[in-house]
């Protein structure tokens, strides 16, 4: 970051952050607040409990008619954010605020509003797909009321679309709310199929340019990650955001195990796969493959004594 | 999950939704709340401070009296989650709604009252294990005030008396509260002895059939799972929840260190045994074991030029 | 922990919980507050946006000006919270309260005040060095806005001085607030060097005792560990606290890839050292090392029927 940059951004921050402290509320001159994009990230959440149920029931729109006064509490929040991360954006890269931000947010609101079926939709999905691969689960409600899960693949739901339509800041911050809450790291920018199961959750990570597609089961410390994450153009610049494919595909109905990790932009996993516990993988298997350690070599000591040993960390 | 009871848990939902938007405070039509689920388990473990001292000052009944001012505002919240939890439960099986539910609510109240000694035992004796094992630990209150997890086994002790107990939800919400702030996942179904120690915590995964004896120790990234989650009965349906026992046994004095994964409702590990960082164990090791990987080949390659290609990750 | 011992601090947090319950506002009979430290680190973290620039602006004495209104909440709360952790520890140790608590703290207020533009520093040069490693990062303040390793570092960087200062119970209070948010769980204790970066950060653990130079990068679920958490000394006892060198040391340069594991007080990674994914390390290597796992020997079936056994935890 150059000085002049530098020097203008931190006055920037700093009329922002005096705004705050002065208790003023002109909306172009607030940086996006963690506190308000989590609780769009909760409004959200609990407005998809109904719809959920409204979008089986019937296929009409008075489907939308139902959700809208779930939604409105959501959108005037999320308008809000929207609004200064635009305006944020535009002074961060030196340009002139846009005249209306309103109606730039009003573009991004309504074109939310007609994703709503179907990311209503994907929710079912997924909380048939959690109800299908987990024995502890003993109904629908408690996966509703209690899979950490549910949080994070919803809330990245709706941050992908806002990522797909260009909002700067506010996705990856809603998808760290989620991490934040849940240990599970899923970029904005992943695109996920449908009826998505993350058993346990703590230490998944998905990274930006990941795909992955319908009915797939992911457990604990899971990693699609990127292979060589400091890819550099001719130029030798990071080949950054979506220019550089960096994370793996995983087709429909992969189960991977807990630990295991898949690196890599050229990595593709073909449906009906399982990769197993820990294993590392950084190249392609074809669709019903079937990838595991080779069984560890354990070193079993039996009736050591007690007294024999500090109980240290054992390689 | 068929579409008649899709409408109807549509209907349900909505008209508790609809009672929560308009103030409306009938709690048997709530759903139970993740956000007053956190605030009895924030007063539990608060409550737990001075139980913890007054529980080994004396054995008299004193000791519940004691309690009892602390107890009041946790029993009034919690008895409010029981009725949603056992309201919704019973619409949600398409059973009438009791006549008194807090009748019902109330003889659980009383029956988890007379665990309260017990659980305080078992806190007093959970954060005397940590002060054994860990060398960071200056002294005992500096474990009450920061360390993880005290407030993860803490919240899963009470959760487990309620799931046994037979309370619906509330447990399971209760011990995800613990892990979102956590990052230790404990199913409130697991039995774990007294003396309990996790150093660091995050990714920890103990699952709904585990046992675990006397003076353990964890370390973080340990998982005790099931070896096959999906396993069926005759006619093709998952073994749900108690009915499948799917995770390990540890008995008295064990140990495990980081990263280890126990799988498998048929393994049992023997008391006074070591698992060491890393192993991925499936079969049971008689007692006084010692389990280690054995020393991964490593490669090293010493005077690499840092032009010498770009730094990725390395398989 | 003797029961005489066990007596007295049950009588303290007793009256020390009941004049809260009272609503009293005695700080001397107050334990410190999860929620207050908690407080402390967000308010702190807000204040270093705008003095991250100014620190880069100007070397003069204005810097500490600007910084002056945004700091004054912070150490009003900051100093209420020594006071209380200052007072309980001289009890729990069963010694006099000193006179004047105020002034104790006020002591050590000032000289954190005088380390704050070295902090502000130091929370720049770890903004870069996110900018420099992460392809997905399109921005420095989308860094700031929502990389949770910034919260972690910066809290970690605060609890570090106070914890060379000799503050009790909030130091680690406060790593504990910023591991609770993200999964990234560093010790106050640790020493830290300019230009840090952690990469998605669930599951990190840093122990008290490790010692980490400039630009250095860790990906997820690394730990900096103890080889033997249990040594004794020569009477027996647990070596504790700083006493016992038990953590590794990284020059500068290191990178170490996801799930990495570096354990042991002597063991020294030499500078421009890569440590690969999954890597157990526990002796040291030299300067421009590169350390990898042995190719796995991977087990890959293909073209299995789906039907041809339940899908389960592979071995």
């Amino acid at each position: 970051m150059d000085l002049e940059r530098l020097n203008r951004l931190a006055s920037e921050f700093k009329s922002a952050l005096d705004a705050q402290l002065a208790g003023e509320d002109r909306s172009e001159s607030r940086l996006p607040s963690r506190n308000v994009v989590a609780a769009v990230c909760r409004h959200y959440v609990d407005m998809l409990f109904p719809l959920f149920f409204s979008s089986r029931e019937e296929q009409s729109k008075a489907r939308d008619e139902q959700a809208r006064p779930y939604f409105r509490e959501f959108e005037s929040l999320l308008t809000h954010q929207i609004c200064s991360a635009l305006c944020f954006d535009a002074r961060s890269r030196g340009e002139r605020i846009p005249g209306k931000l309103e109606d730039c947010a009003a573009v991004q609101i309504t074109a939310l509003r007609g994703q709503l079926p179907d990311l209503a939709r994907l929710f079912a999905s997924d909380i048939d797909a959690a109800f299908s691969n987990d024995p502890a689960a003993p109904n629908h409600e408690e996966i509703m009321l209690s899979y950490p899960y549910i949080e994070a693949i919803t809330v990245q739901r709706l941050a992908h679309r806002l990522y797909l339509q260009g909002v700067p800041f506010v996705p990856r911050m809603m998808t760290e709310v989620a991490h934040s809450r849940t240990g599970i790291d899923i970029h904005p920018g992943a695109s996920i199929g449908e009826s998505f199961f993350i058993d346990h959750g703590t230490g998944v990570v998905i990274g930006e340019t990941a795909t992955i597609g319908n009915k797939v089961t992911l457990y604990h410390g899971v990693t699609l990650g990127a292979f060589n994450p400091l890819e550099k153009d001719e130029q030798g610049q990071l080949r950054r955001g979506k220019e550089g494919k960096r994370h793996p595909d995983l087709e429909d109905h992969v189960t991977v195990y807990p630990g295991a990790t898949i690196l890599g932009g050229n990595t593709r996993v073909g449906h009906h796969s399982v990769i197993g516990g820990n294993v590392w993988l950084t190249h392609s298997v074809s669709p019903y493959s079937k990838v595991i350690l080779m069984e560890p070599d354990l070193v079993i000591r039996n009736h050591f004594s007690s007294s024999d040993a500090p109980l240290y960390y054992q390689i």
